[in-house]
């Protein structure tokens, strides 16, 4: 990595830069402050913590001179009946200039639970720096990225510098819950997002020491499939011998949804999956990803692949099925001998463009009936697919993407790493099918953050580098958005 | 069933019968008093009242001349920590005439749980009469048998007659939680069996409304099957589609246990199965089951086969597997992601004559070893046999079998379904291997008695008729055992 800083051609970097690093304690300390406050989405007892979060993000907002809207989200139904108020969404405003590029910024401001019982070496919500590391719960996820953002504005404010493109701001408060709401939200306030450009996403890790930019991430069909046998649990001594037994049935079913290479059993399902083009092939060659290192992460010994390639576009760009398990059957420690009447299996496809949920769900519903057919067994089946999500990709040529490579070179001094998430994150999928407009997963937080985990950190240097990429960003968009309007005009 | 009470040919059958008719209400009484007693083995609770049933059951054996030998069974630890003793066991004897068959009858006082709020119609403390049966918990599991074995000893008493046999009693207070320390009783008092010929033990149902012998059950060797693929669970995002997952191995091994018509799919597993001889062929034909009310009964719409002795025969002298389930995988409500990375899949084979444990689990391991070796999985497959209990069956040529089926045919004007059972019951087996005696299971109990259920019942008729079976089985013992005893004289 290339010392940061020294950018002699353009004068504008080297002084957002100089200004960043010469604040980096303060912006550590606004750290703090944020953490200091237990913003857990999930506790209804923290509810006052969450809102006062929201509301301290809004006046920093405010402070950047931005508009804020504090938008009611409508109230929780608590297990015990009682409602509580959801803490408000935030959407802000700075800059209204229609010759400028207009960029959209997500990012959220709960947190996971975190207590110091749970095995935290130090006290969650109590920020604490070892060798370069700030240790707290929401320092990457989602607070220091939503920071980065505060910091890099207000860098431009402070050195009176003026901010190369107009932001938009949509903060919430429960995505560490489910964003409940946030579907209705982008939907009421389709004026908001009318003019927006680009919407940013700074939410997620990079993959390795390396920074990335996340361009996809894979969808979720999620199945169960029922075998009924009869109307109760049995006794193994009194039926075993005579019936169809719903188990054996099911566990025949789920024996043929894969082989033991990987290979998905069910006719067609690899039709849609979107050709590997030369172009996406490349991006690949250069990802910085220690396999050996993933296979310590997972405690695993074997991947199905060898390469790196193979490795990371099984992960991301082809689909995969997992049985995750049974409903109905034993599953206790010991030794029972019931005769399961209805047994559920559950199992999910990871869906990749351009494969189609109503698609996927049509195909294994019938290779699942043709395998049951071949049993010529009395029993019931039912296939009924839990969950369709989309997977979703990006054009990695959009002009955004364009000025974050640029941006995170100019900071990092090697281009990012192209990387997609093999999970499914539905923001941006949400933000795209909603709004229409290029939504991009610009990530600070190291492979090693640990969100989620205890002893969730951010770097400093990635909270800061972080800072500046996001200052940076904003100059390069204007670029190659000036461009891209240069080559419109007639 | 023909009227009882007239056997003209047999005074003292007739004096016998006629006694037991005409004190049926004082029986009727005293079952009404010893269901009264809470004598719940499970509930730490109920001790005290346990042990009084045990203490007036040795009572009544004292007071019809036995001698009553209460024997301590060391101590309970329960889950807190705290101890409290086992209720004592009874060895009881009666008669010692060497000249005389001896006859050893096995019972518990102990029952299962029962409360009202599980859905008695009644109080299964306060034993209640509807339509000629007799409800309350224990009626017909173990105190209705027990105290028609008493009466039946009492009738003769009281009549001032020769009981026929000399009679040993082994009565305990736990069988409901799995009879724990029954086999040190037995291995520590073999003085005691030494001079038993037969051993009978009514404990269990007819098959119909027809009386039964029972002689045989299934034993089942019970196996877990463990795939491990790594060290913890993993998320299918982040992990699915680039590694072998075990749970894809485990329903694989799952699937090639036994195919959808029922055949078991382990090669060689059926080798030892005794064959099924003319004699035994015929045993089926004449036995009274309803196929249609059994399907009822379980809530099962189709059989895997089609006749009475097809069904009875795959339930009772061929073995059967049944797969239970699965441990470490999800097996909850609702929609996870997770790759679990141990899985441990249950399954169960309920053994017949001349099938051995041994043989078995190493037929079952080889196989299970050889379908995995062709999944060239990397993950670690671990098969282990948690069970072994052997199948009992007797020889039913054997004197005491012919003996009961001559008391039953008297009693009942039907001679007896020859029956087996299904299911694992230990007790038969124990005794046999233990003592090396002649061991028989004479139910009294109906089809429909409920045992362990609610509203469990003994019907007043079984619970007299069954009274007035013991008494000539007595009779019909001495018997066959005399021309027994002059065949075997030189």
């Amino acid at each position: 990595m290339v010392p940061y800083g020294s950018h002699g051609s353009e004068p504008l970097v080297d002084e957002l830069f100089n200004y960043i690093d010469t604040h980096q304690d303060e912006f550590v300390q606004d750290l703090k402050d944020w953490i200091a406050i237990p913003s857990d989405s999930s506790d209804p007892l923290l509810r006052g913590d969450l809102s006062k979060m929201v509301e301290i993000t809004a006046e920093s907002l405010q402070a950047l001179g931005a508009t804020v809207n504090l938008v009611d989200m409508g109230e929780e139904k608590l297990n015990d009946g009682r409602s509580i108020p959801f803490p408000k969404a935030i959407l802000a405003e700075l800059g209204k200039n229609s010759s400028k590029a207009t960029v959209c910024i997500y990012g959220h401001v709960d947190v996971q639970p975190a207590k110091k019982e749970d095995g935290w070496k130090t006290d969650p919500y109590n920020m604490t720096e070892i060798n370069g590391n700030l240790y707290g719960r929401g320092a990457t996820d989602n607070k220091g990225p939503v920071l980065a953002w505060i910091n890099a504005v207000k860098t431009y404010r402070t050195l009176d510098q003026e901010i190369p493109v107009n932001i938009k701001f949509i903060i919430e408060g429960v995505e560490e819950t489910g964003s409940p709401g946030l579907e209705d939200l982008i939907k009421a306030n389709a004026s908001f997002f009318a003019d927006v450009d680009y919407i940013v996403i700074s939410d997620n890790l990079w993959l390795s020491r390396k920074p990335a930019l996340t361009y996809g991430t894979r969808g979720s069909a999620y199945f169960f499939v029922e075998v009924e046998g009869g109307t109760k649990d049995l006794h193994s001594g009194t039926f075993g011998g005579i019936i169809h037994e719903a188990m054996r049935d099911l566990v025949y079913l789920l024996a043929n949804l894969i082989d033991s290479s990987g290979h998905i059993l069910i006719p067609g399902i690899c039709d849609d999956v979107a050709p590997l083009t030369e172009e996406e092939r490349r991006l690949y060659e250069n990802i910085d990803f220690d396999l050996e290192e993933h296979k310590n992460n997972g405690g695993v010994n074997t991947f199905l692949y060898s390469t790196k390639e193979e490795i990371l576009q099984h992960l991301w760009r082809y689909p995969s099925l997992t049985i995750h398990g049974i409903e109905g059957a034993f599953s206790g420690p010991g030794s029972k001998t019931v005769i399961p009447s209805k047994v559920i299996g559950k199992f999910s496809i990871r869906q990749v463009p351009d494969m189609k949920s109503a698609v996927v769900q049509q195909q294994v519903t019938k290779h699942l009936e043709d395998v049951f057919a071949k049993l010529k067994s009395p029993n019931k089946l039912t296939v009924s697919m839990q969950i369709g999500a989309s997977p979703w990709v990006a054009d990695v040529n959009d002009p955004q993407y364009e000025a974050a490579r640029n941006a995170i070179t100019k900071v990092f001094g090697v281009p990012p790493d192209m990387i997609r998430d093999g999970s499914t994150i539905p923001l941006a999928r949400i933000f795209q099918d909603l709004t229409k407009k290029s939504v991009m997963m610009l990530p600070i937080g190291g492979a090693d953050d640990g969100e989620h985990s205890q002893h969730e950190k951010i770097s400093r240097s990635n909270y800061i580098q972080g800072t500046k990429l996001f200052a940076i960003f904003f100059l390069e968009l204007s670029k190659v958005h000036e461009e891209l309007m240069a080559k419109k005009q007639p």
